[in-house]
């Protein structure tokens, strides 16, 4: 399938090659020229000349302003449009609006994977907004990686992006605060993260899931140790302290359990503290 | 072999059902009496008959303070002593030091489980002290589950211990803000975890490890995305914001990542924010 792909950064220009690798015909521009190195593609002169040369059009630019600026100008009608540019919800929802104005289809992207994971199974891209449009690109979006198609609410692939984002550094505090306390008394970081700390955490993954039931049910009636219990002894702080190390990442989270035992929910399970944040 | 278990709180009770399953012959003793229920065990009259009846002697109480309460007045001599109360690094010494003194030979551990775990291969359970307890008791401890001599100084498994569940913490805590951030689109949270969050966090562990191979080295250049651009956009915090959510648990690490850059690291990869740590 013909493809256009406008921008050329890091991020664009491992999309592209994905796509001369997998054969497909691919027309490219970029703002400032002579970034696509030696790649097989079509250098259209202009955004609209990229625009007018192939019914897909997918972009990777900077932010979303960036993408607004390409866009204005362009003739988008009948086009699909799909713009892994990282942005917030309520950017891709006026993308969305935009484009739909001007007679384009829009699929929003967030792609959860660095440049050279670009075209491995790694990859993950999470798109929502137009289906149709998901549904014409897919073949295409496949030269990419796995994909997750999460709604037709635009602004979805976005959010879930930036939580995963979220998720990934509460874990890498964890671990960089871990990391503090160990090297403390000498114990190399590396055998302690890959004989003790990996394996911990991925036996908590089942514990997660738990907790997730829990808070889409919002029953978080405790079953093995709750709150009160969790919070009684705080040897994180103690220790830390101990071996003068910082708890300013851990006190935060330490704080907000206190909170919710002080309201009365000692008897909750840890999830429980996710009322005390929206 | 005859062992003795000290305690039967939820922990101990499971530590004694664990033994007696697997054949081993166990005298117990608790504070209050009436706590084996149906166990096929002897019961000690007191701690002193206790630690009389076998030379091997497992403690699991409410902490280190009750340790030293019931050390008091019981003999120790030519005792191994196997202390599986959670304490801190500190206490460790300080009760390997005390049972040295009175003629025992100390081993402390940190049960990385919730005593239904007990017994099966998930619990692990990480052992200092001396060397020698450690092996004279292995094949008693075998019954609890996964055990790992981490070495002769006897706060290294308290150590470990709070370290990993620091580890532990940090992934909930960026669990639950995640979480927090799904639900306002009411995107149900066991999806989300299952088929995005925990696949993502697996996929993001030899990232760990080749952070903790920069933290052990000292050598933070950054290979594919250092802190400046990291902060750059921080979504995370946009994104709570305009959803309602809560900031209060990513704050602090990336208060710690703008402070880093600040110092003129922004070059650097994540992990070079441990030097504002300790
Ligand atoms: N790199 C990663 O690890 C990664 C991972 C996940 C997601 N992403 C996302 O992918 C997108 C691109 O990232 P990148 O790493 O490729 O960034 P990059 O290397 O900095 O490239 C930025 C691109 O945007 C273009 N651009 C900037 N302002 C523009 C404007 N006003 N008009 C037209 N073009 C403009 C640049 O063109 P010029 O060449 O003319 O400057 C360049 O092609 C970002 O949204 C990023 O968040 C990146
Ligand atoms: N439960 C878990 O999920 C878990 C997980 C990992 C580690 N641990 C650790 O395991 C240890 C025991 O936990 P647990 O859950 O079994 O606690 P628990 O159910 O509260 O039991 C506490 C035990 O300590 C005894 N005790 C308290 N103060 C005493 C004193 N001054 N003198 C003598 N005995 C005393 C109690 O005896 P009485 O019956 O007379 O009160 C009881 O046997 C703790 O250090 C805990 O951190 C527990």
């Amino acid at each position: 399938m013909q493809t256009t792909v406008i921008g050329l950064g890091k991020m664009g220009r491992a999309l592209a090659t994905a796509l001369v690798e997998r054969g497909h015909d691919t027309t490219v521009w970029n703002r400032t020229p002579g970034r696509s190195g030696d790649l097989a593609v079509t250098h259209a002169a202009t955004a609209a000349d990229a625009f007018a040369a192939n019914e897909l059009v997918i972009l990777c630019l900077l932010d979303s302003e960036s993408v607004v600026a390409v866009l204005d100008g362009v003739d988008v009608r009948d086009r699909t449009i799909v713009n892994l540019t990282t942005s917030t919800p309520a950017e891709a929802a006026k993308l969305s609006a935009l484009v739909a104005e001007r007679g384009g289809d829009y699929l929003d992207g967030g792609i959860m994977a660095i440049p050279s994971m670009i075209g491995t199974p790694a990859a993950v891209v999470l798109y929502s907004g137009s289906e149709q449009a998901f549904r014409r690109a897919e073949d295409v979006l496949a030269a990419f990686g796995d994909r997750r198609y999460l709604g037709a609410e635009p602004g979805l692939a976005a959010l879930n992006d930036i939580a995963m984002l979220t998720g990934m550094y509460g874990m890498f505090g964890g671990f960089v605060h871990a990391a503090a306390m160990v090297r403390t008394e000498g114990v190399p970081v590396v055998e302690f993260t890959e004989t003790l700390l990996i394996p911990w955490l991925r036996g908590l993954f089942p514990a997660l899931v738990g907790m997730a039931a829990q808070i889409d049910s919002g029953d978080y009636t405790a079953k093995e140790s709750d709150l009160s219990m969790q919070v009684a002894n705080d040897g994180i702080a103690e220790v830390s302290r101990a071996q003068g190390v910082s708890t300013e990442l851990s006190e935060p989270l330490f704080t907000l359990m206190r909170r919710r035992v002080e309201q009365g929910f000692g008897g909750d399970d840890f999830p429980s503290v996710i009322e005390l944040l929206s």
